[in-house]
């Protein structure tokens, strides 16, 4: 320690840190330091805390970086430590130390690392949210076109009951406008400027954090100081409602790799999402689905990959929470909307194979608990009588290879008669409708279910959900742009000063 | 297949699964699982799809098994699947297979295993959220004994500034009360009923949605009923919002561990949670704190577990979601209340070492920062010189093995001189505050700063939002218990019918 | 700090921490606790650490206590830490302190508790071991009876091409065959006794840590001791194998899940694992498939819990490895332990629907390849001729909707021509031949291919892998039995002395 | 469908998915696929499956395309769905159709990607293995050096024992020798080529799948070829063993956080890894040991996302284990490269501050033990007396505020005479010397402990283990340029065939 006649920073420290995190830099946050520059600035000579004559000189100078900065040609020579102190020098080698050393009075790379952090991931949410909003339009869509076309609806795997694929859409509709309110939560709590909290107790200056936080399109200043550079739960909120989202999303592609096998058959993929192979022509691999899924598992991996870099970390200002971690999470960002994007493709290009449903429906007898439930209805017979009818009818059709629809009247008659001591007083027609899939859905005119009147306000609502969450993103999308034009608007006019 | 004569269920199926399964629900279901029965009787009665004689015959088969269960001794048999079979059987042997078949109608297991784990998670969440609002209640006690005690703050794991012990405490604060409304939030996803589902599709009969989930304590039923059975993201946002908590309490953790380090000893920890070696009697192992963080890591795990469960399942009823992972969820929930209630009790036995953080804040150096910052402010000279003058400062005194408050006025005096070509402005009392730590706080009085004012208005604000939280836990106790009693009365009126 | 009159331990650590642990400890640790106290009493007095006559009084102490203690009552009440200090004072009271504190010499609570920790694991992983070995002579069985039974194999999720079950089973015996070798790799990291490490750095007295290592069933003791008491591997290796294993597994079963879907209808699920639907009487649901993966699932998520606990701990003795994440680790176990019980019989009552397989395999033209290459070899025309014969017969075909049996000589003969400007050569038996599935395996004759005299080879190397692995357990059971056999002769042979 | 004029591929599928796998694989696999080119030509050809002059037509080709081709212009068009197919369609252009298409004879893209996966892998494997040795070399140095010096060893996070800087990183270099033996384990798990497994089920071909792996380096083909191509246990074998690995090193990684806390400061970080605060000059944060935390974090978040990613995937050829989950696994190994040599340098720097260890080993007692141990041995009382006398000179000097090397002769003889009722017969000087630091590590001479003789021994034996492995990494490379020079052999021995 006495002999230490190092240097930094250790070559091997340089190329396996310094130089990765300054590339990563300058690829992902130069705009965002550039704008917390201006505000800081800004907002000191309102507070005074510098003269408006030397905000003037700050703020010319660094409008002359930008236009002149050449960032793709930047290469870490490790002279400045990061893109901050370059462009502090830069600053300073235009406008002189004196008054560019002002700019950082009343705050530390601390409080603008997490602003940074912020907003760029604000920026990611307007994109995210904006993206999954076009999927859920396209539900909306297939699922209005498709209120009344049968699918085949399972539990544990097998064929239960038939449904309406508009039915099956609203339930991912519902989940996935779940999704948007989760998606506005986590953006709410990253809407907090950490700006003001400098290192770590604010400062002895009269700083003013709300000016800035609006300068730069925050709702507001996060309050507590310590937290603004240490909480990380911004980060933890916002991967977690990603990480929901592609669980939920992963769930339904799987159900769309389960309908496409050849031998289930129930969706169509049309030719543009298809891969074929050369030597066998009718061989039809729907390859995209496969690449949503794995899309789906590389989100949660990403979201997982950041979150748990929080774990066991001490609550203070550290590196873990920070560029090379906020880089990850980038990553998660970019897949998800990639595979928002194809989702929402090839929703719109799916179409209902209803020969094959109806021929599974059939053969699975799916719609027979309905026959039983009309006989409650229409004979006034209990229950448990009507189902020993339905079975006895299933049995004898099964062990003859018949299917449902196949059920002749005399049959019925026969059955209902042994089991009831008395003839049956539905018509032939009745029983025919009852069997049907078509009629085990229509009779479902219950609050949720996929009834068509139900289904309608159910979809109804969903609309009307939609338009409130894009009024809301738009909401959000204005007050950045507000933000921004504010903040040009006050640069601007700290420049005219006595000009 | 043609010559299958093996009978459900296999041997090992029973041992593996069956029996665990039926354990279980004995367990943990059984309650939930009788007021669905008792809600979805008075509901069908009500809509006139069963009579009221015969809703009395259930309800009054119900109370009787009620009355006379012995659920400790009852002992897998394969007799019954599970135990709804097992009540079911119950209610059949009591009050005949006609009536009591009819309990069953427009509903299926389906619905209401969703519903019961929904009831289940409400009143772990409503246990959870009380005592998370018990922790934040203790951290804002000590927060206010603590609003002037001065403590170290750090910067890459390295003291880095003064401040307070309030100060730190209400960094805390402010994410705990950030992770009660994401509790609040996930909360409201479990608040819809799932009843009436039905197996997918919900039913032919006349149900009434909305006044089941008004009987069991919902806000309201859940609307598309595929997604009522199918959908997990409840599951998947309230082990989300578990996780997030978990991590940042981790993260106060490991400040917990390293200041209660005896090199550090920054807090105090009572005898009470210290564990004492027979051999070395000074030793004093604060094993709590280690305890904390391994409940913590525990509890994310659970969550992670139930979270990754439904990666890559089909969206369809399935077992992944059901009894066996519901489980290992509510094991979360028992060791985060665990983990909560020791915390809280910790964190108010803990006390400040005043000494130690004197010497360490005196040793760091940690408030020479505000040093420069007063001299700025002071003698009106730039920030740059003032910087230069508390740098030469520092160095000398290191050098001489001295600390900051060491600083003689001569001294100063002379580098002053020697930076800016005249003598300093300021007096020596002057001087020596400036150099203090508790000055450095004195003079953060900036929003979310550690100054006492800011930090007492910041304390209160904490107050009224957590009074605001145990309002909102107070309401959703009241709709459950307001629930509960209207149940009651719907079944006591319905079981006087006529009598 | 100067007043601090609490005691040891505060009520809330006794009701979160220490009351879970106590009891945990008596389910799981006390045998092994025991063994550890003989073997260490044993070397003591072989080591003339302490004499026989002390050695002597201790061993019956135990023995006595071994003989009265009713641990099932024991509750625990805060005066005594732990069980290990139960005992220890137990022995007191029998032979009196001056004795039975000695044999604590040279040792401490840290290397018992790493050491009786790995013997848990060792017996857990005996078990896994068998239990994994059973399951793979099941597959072999089952793959030896289905060697030439045809099933479809998928690429992409779709059908691609014919293999038979036996080839199929062949790849997972393959993968398992590996698991056990990991599982190997894992219990020999375990497989060091930590005894002797004491606190962290052994001790002064002159103690054989090999002999105490041999007494307990260790290969050998672990060198370094610190490494003893802090490293993690052990652990960190062991869940990752399990792991490794239950994700390969998963897989598995979701192609058991999709081959036994209502529509694949490949494998043939017996009634013993068949859950049946009261109303319809021709679902059939093998529950079973599903429980499988959601033990898979549970069993990944608690090795991830035990694997993530010890993330971003220090490098010490810390709580994070102890008693309550080993017991977790437990946990994965025994649900392991029911998964591949269960796996095991089911898939001995599996069988192949070969009229449906037959039927995907003609629909969706799987054998088309072996055509084109049966034709360059047989009228030793190009690759490219060939595969272009192959694709416009399947165009026509399937235009036709004809499957590729269908295939007639002069459509074949018209084609040909077509393309190669001269007649085939091959006979109509030939070609009929060409198309065949079974004949498409049957050219298969590669190293690890399906052909049945290659399969028949590979069948047989996995049998003996298998014999191989079941010796090299028996081996571990051996030295573990010789273990407990030399212990308990040790200590007779200490209880006799001078009788 | 039958109105699907779409074509392949959709602008979206393009721009999410084909192209983002396009630049991947010009980026990871080009040089690879040409490998498993050639080399597969030059086994057709020794076949006879095609003749001598065909695959000198192909050989030549291929040079010609790697010698002209230009990687880094080739954009994504959507004309060729991959590289490989890019390849393949230049190859036809150069040598003509009939010739070309007999490359893929009796294989597929699925073996080819599985191959060529692992060939990377292995590379990567290569690098990791030796970076890792060097860090192992770069401890063994160090430990070398200071197998004398003390430093304190810590359990429950507080100081509990001397022990020496050399026993401490013995205990890492054990671990860190095990991780050795994990990642060869995981590299035999790749050692082993897909190649010949063709789409699934190898080929009618007379291939010979021995004679490629041995061309491409590999230890032997693959048996079972539906695992060939399916299973996936070789990506999460060796990506659990990395896991395990960055597991290790952050808990170490830890260890040096707390040891160059300022308070602490038992190590002393050079200059040179050293970041310091502009304006508190004495402020020296070791940032890049929260790097290494940060980065074994992410290393492990890697792993997971690449083993999570299996998880409830069907065991059939997927993408899910395909190229863009490859590529995170790549960035695993990349970061992990990083991390290693940034940790390897860090180590080689690092000195111990040994008056701020003697310092908090007196502090703290951390000797008291040994008083008692040799108190045992030399005045031949027992155990339970000595620690009654330790304990009491304990407690009288931390009451006196003194610390234990304090210890006068007359206090010791007071309290020794009160105990045993005797004087003592140890001398004064062996009295200081039993509570002296150093003597309590010589006399821990046992094996694995800290005194020197066996520490040495134990040195040595990692030295000759990690000569083992180093030799062991010789071989794995010879291999591997083995075979590149056999393969350019029968390259150019074919060449010149004829020529």
């Amino acid at each position: 320690m006495r002999n230490d006649h190092t240097h930094f920073p250790a070559q091997v420290y340089k190329e396996s840190v310094l130089t990765p995190l300054f590339n990563d830099f300058k690829q992902h946050f130069y705009e965002e330091l550039m704008d917390i520059n201006y505000a800081h600035c800004v907002m000191l000579a309102e507070q005074k805390i510098i003269s408006l004559e030397e905000a003037k000189r700050i703020l010319a100078g660094l409008r002359e970086i930008e236009a002149t900065i050449d960032l793709a040609s930047l290469e870490y020579t490790g002279e400045y430590e990061d893109i901050f102190f370059f462009i502090e020098s830069e600053l300073i080698n235009k406008i002189g130390l004196d008054v560019a050393g002002k700019l950082h009075t009343g705050r530390s790379r601390n409080d603008i690392d997490i602003t940074l952090y912020k907003m760029k991931i604000k920026g990611y949410l307007h994109g995210l949210i904006g993206n999954l909003a076009d999927l859920v339009g396209s539900l909306l869509e297939v699922a209005q076109k498709h209120k009344a076309t049968l699918v085949v609806a399972y539990t544990h795997g097998q064929p239960a009951q038939p449904t309406t694929f508009g039915h099956y859409l609203g339930s991912i509709i519902e989940i996935l406008e779940r999704d948007l309110e989760r998606l506005f939560q986590a953006y709410r709590m990253c809407d907090k400027s950490s700006m003001g909290a400098a290192a770590i107790t604010t400062t002895g200056f009269s700083i003013d954090r709300h000016r800035v936080a609006d300068l730069l399109g925050f709702r507001e200043p996060q309050e507590n100081s310590y937290g603004c550079i240490a909480a990380v739960d911004y980060l933890t909120q916002v991967y977690s409602a990603l990480k929901i989202l592609f669980i939920s999303l992963g769930r339904v592609t799987q159900d769309l790799g389960y309908w496409t096998g050849f031998e289930v058959a129930h969706l169509y993929v049309p030719n543009e999402f298809v891969q074929i192979s050369s030597i066998m022509p009718q061989k039809r691999n729907p390859v995209p689905i496969e690449h949503l899924r794995i899309m789906a598992s590389i989100v949660n991996g990403h979201c997982d990959t950041v979150i748990n870099a929080m774990h066991n970390t001490p609550f203070t200002d550290m590196n873990d929470a920070e560029d090379p971690i906020q880089v990850v999470g980038f990553a998660a960002f970019s897949t998800a909307e990639r595979m928002l994007r194809l989702f929402t493709e090839l929703v719109k290009g799916l179409s209902v194979n209803e020969e094959k449903v109806q021929e599974h429906l059939a053969a699975s007898f799916a719609s027979v608990t309905e026959l039983a439930d009309s006989l409650v209805r229409a004979e006034g017979i209990s229950f448990r009588q009507a189902h020993e009818i339905a079975s006895a009818v299933t049995k004898e059709l099964l062990e003859e290879g018949k299917i449902l629809t196949d059920l002749e009247y005399e049959r019925f008659r026969r059955i209902y008669a042994t089991v009831m001591q008395r003839e049956p007083q539905i018509s032939m027609d009745q029983l025919s409708e009852y069997v049907k899939p078509d009629y085990f859905v229509a009779v479902r005119e219950c609050f949720g279910g996929p009834g068509v009147n139900h289904l309608t306000r159910s979809l109804l609502r969903y609309e009307e959900q939609l338009d409130y969450y894009r009024e809301e993103l738009k909401g959000l999308l204005a007050q950045t742009a507000l933000a921004e034009a504010r903040l040009k608007e006050a640069v601007d006019s700290c420049l005219q000063y006595l000009a």
